[in-house]
């Protein structure tokens, strides 16, 4: 791919094609974002993913399109992501964009996964022009977490911590109801109504007793709801408002997040949300298995009570993991009320760019 | 004064005057903008207060008035606090008002402190015709806790804080240097630089042996330096860094944050840094005697180590005193490289703003 040659047209296409990716919220999808270009290298529609269950970048570009009557016949799509070649909850990228009569794609980073990839044989085999790698270290950045997950065959992991400004999740007497106010609170139930199970631990279904459910703003249940995981070895009583009337529970007999998250993945799980209590948090920030981590801060301080995590491992300050502030998805601090949301990912491998080298 | 009244322009103007007092930084004086008006109610120049040493917000509206050869014979000054009358590090300002020839004075709070005061009665004895009240409750919050300190007749305590995501100011084996960056820590310096004292109890003297000494960028101490204060019992080494040898270190034998602060203030210290460690931090928290937090957030999670504060006296969530994020000088979230700043105040009390009321 060293070789490909891009016009300045499509170099500064794909710039905007990643500022529009990172609109885009994090999950079960990668992030992609596509630009348009007629044969002047004008734009003609741009489209990015908004995140599961919607459109893909490249029919959100071509739906943007059409909205504008724009002719897109010969022109040529700049996309952050081999166009998918298969049908998920959308249909397939590679026929949409045969359909659409395109004569060119250029994308960054090759889709590696089963399901997805052949997008760019099924498009060279319709006569489409293909050309590859431009700007695919930052591509392969952007959703470097998704890629290792799915490598996994694990469900990307949000973890959610709700806490002090001196990282407490409790106070002393085990009071935590609320440490943040309403907006971080419905901040947090429209994380639930996008993900595909929630997870806790034991200790927490039994202290705190929690329906898991995803609501909307006015305490309904929202119409998509998650799956409702309680993993560790206690019984969950009978009449424990996780379990639910829907069949949508299941408790998982094991204290190891890889075996839960490898069980979730193959009942379809995607993206799972951990969200406590500490030592379920703490075990799976151990194990290297968040992918992205939100931490809503209270402007409080307590100085005593139950901490957010514990136990990580980490004996000396140069052991620590390194995080970084995760600016996609509306960005990394955000105001909710008294709150502060802030938004972090692993700091990820460094990524060629074959662009760059070549 | 509630029968004060004021011309469209002199409204908007102090709403513009109060936006710009919360550009300067707080301290060891208050917050304060001003904005000269024509005769029409247009601005002819705007000023504000950049903090200790620098001109008052009227000096620096007068100023930016001079250089832009704008007549202000006969203007309206609109200015959030009573112009003073005393010369402290810069002139009086009722001197400069009257000296410009200025007409009116529109101020929104007054200023009640025993040097200051007087301003306004100084003014109208030069036939300058004085109103006030116009945004006094906004102006009053805005100072909230800069009023109270000088009430008490104590410094202005600025609390600064160095953790992790959860809190921890050091890892399990208690190392912390450095848990933040550079540029965090270039920030941290140039607080130092701006009060009058910094202050660390015996425990952080002797365990790291800071300078305490304000430094800039390259590492050379700063022209100005603050005193350098250790409170505790415990004797501090004939050869500990933090005594130098400029004479401008002190050892309080206290363990009483208040009995400290009005020590300092009797020598002169109107804007105190506190820098730990937990248990100072802590002291001073708990006996209220906090203006403003200062917290550099570093994106790494420790699960274990020394904790930010500790005992603060709030057993259950209720009774932790509530913070606010604090968006004067330069707004209460900062990216200072891989970290974070954020600016806290303590919630002030309502004010009325007698102009709503009235």
């Amino acid at each position: 791919m060293g070789t490909e040659t891009f016009t300045p047209g499509e170099v500064s296409a794909m710039d905007q094609a990643l500022d529009l990716a990172s609109r885009g919220v994090r999950g079960a999808n990668p992030l992609v974002g596509a630009v348009i270009l007629d044969a002047d290298g004008a734009t003609l529609a741009t489209g990015y993913h908004r995140g599961a269950g919607t459109p893909h970048a490249e029919a959100d570009a071509l739906a943007n399109a059409r909205a504008t009557h724009a002719v897109v016949t010969g022109a040529t799509m700049v996309v952050t992501l081999e166009p998918c070649n298969h049908t998920g909850r959308t249909g397939p990228c590679s026929r949409a964009i045969i359909d659409a009569g395109l004569g060119r794609v250029v994308f960054a980073a090759a889709d590696t996964t089963d399901a997805a990839a052949g997008g760019a044989a099924a498009l060279r085999a319709a006569g489409i022009e293909v050309a590859s790698g431009l700007g695919a270290g930052a591509a392969m950045e952007l959703n470097a977490r998704w890629a290792l997950a799915a490598d996994q065959r694990r469900p990307f992991v949000t973890l959610k911590i709700a806490s002090s400004l001196d990282g407490r999740i409790a106070a002393e007497d085990g009071t935590s109801q609320w440490i943040t106010g309403a907006q971080a609170r419905q901040d947090g139930q429209a994380i639930r109504s996008r993900v595909d199970a929630i997870l806790v631990g034991t200790g927490t279904a039994l202290a705190d007793n929690p329906r898991l459910t995803a609501r909307t703003p006015d305490g309904a249940e929202a119409e998509r709801q998650p799956l409702r995981v309680v993993v560790g070895r206690r019984p969950v009583p009978a009449d424990a408002a996780v379990r639910g009337r829907d069949g949508r529970f299941v408790q998982l007999d094991t204290h190891d997040p890889a075996v839960a998250a490898a069980d979730l993945f193959g009942r379809g799980v995607r993206h799972l949300l951990v969200e406590g209590g500490s030592t379920l948090a703490s075990a799976f920030l151990r194990a290297g298995l968040v992918d992205e981590l939100v931490v809503y801060t209270a402007p409080l301080l307590l100085g005593a009570g139950l901490g957010s995590v514990t136990g990580l491992g980490v004996a000396t300050l140069s052991d620590a993991p390194r995080w970084r502030w995760d600016t996609a998805g509306g960005g990394a601090v955000m105001h909710l009320g008294a709150d502060l949301r802030l938004r972090l990912e692993p700091v990820p491998p460094p990524f060629d760019d074959e662009t760059k080298d070549g």
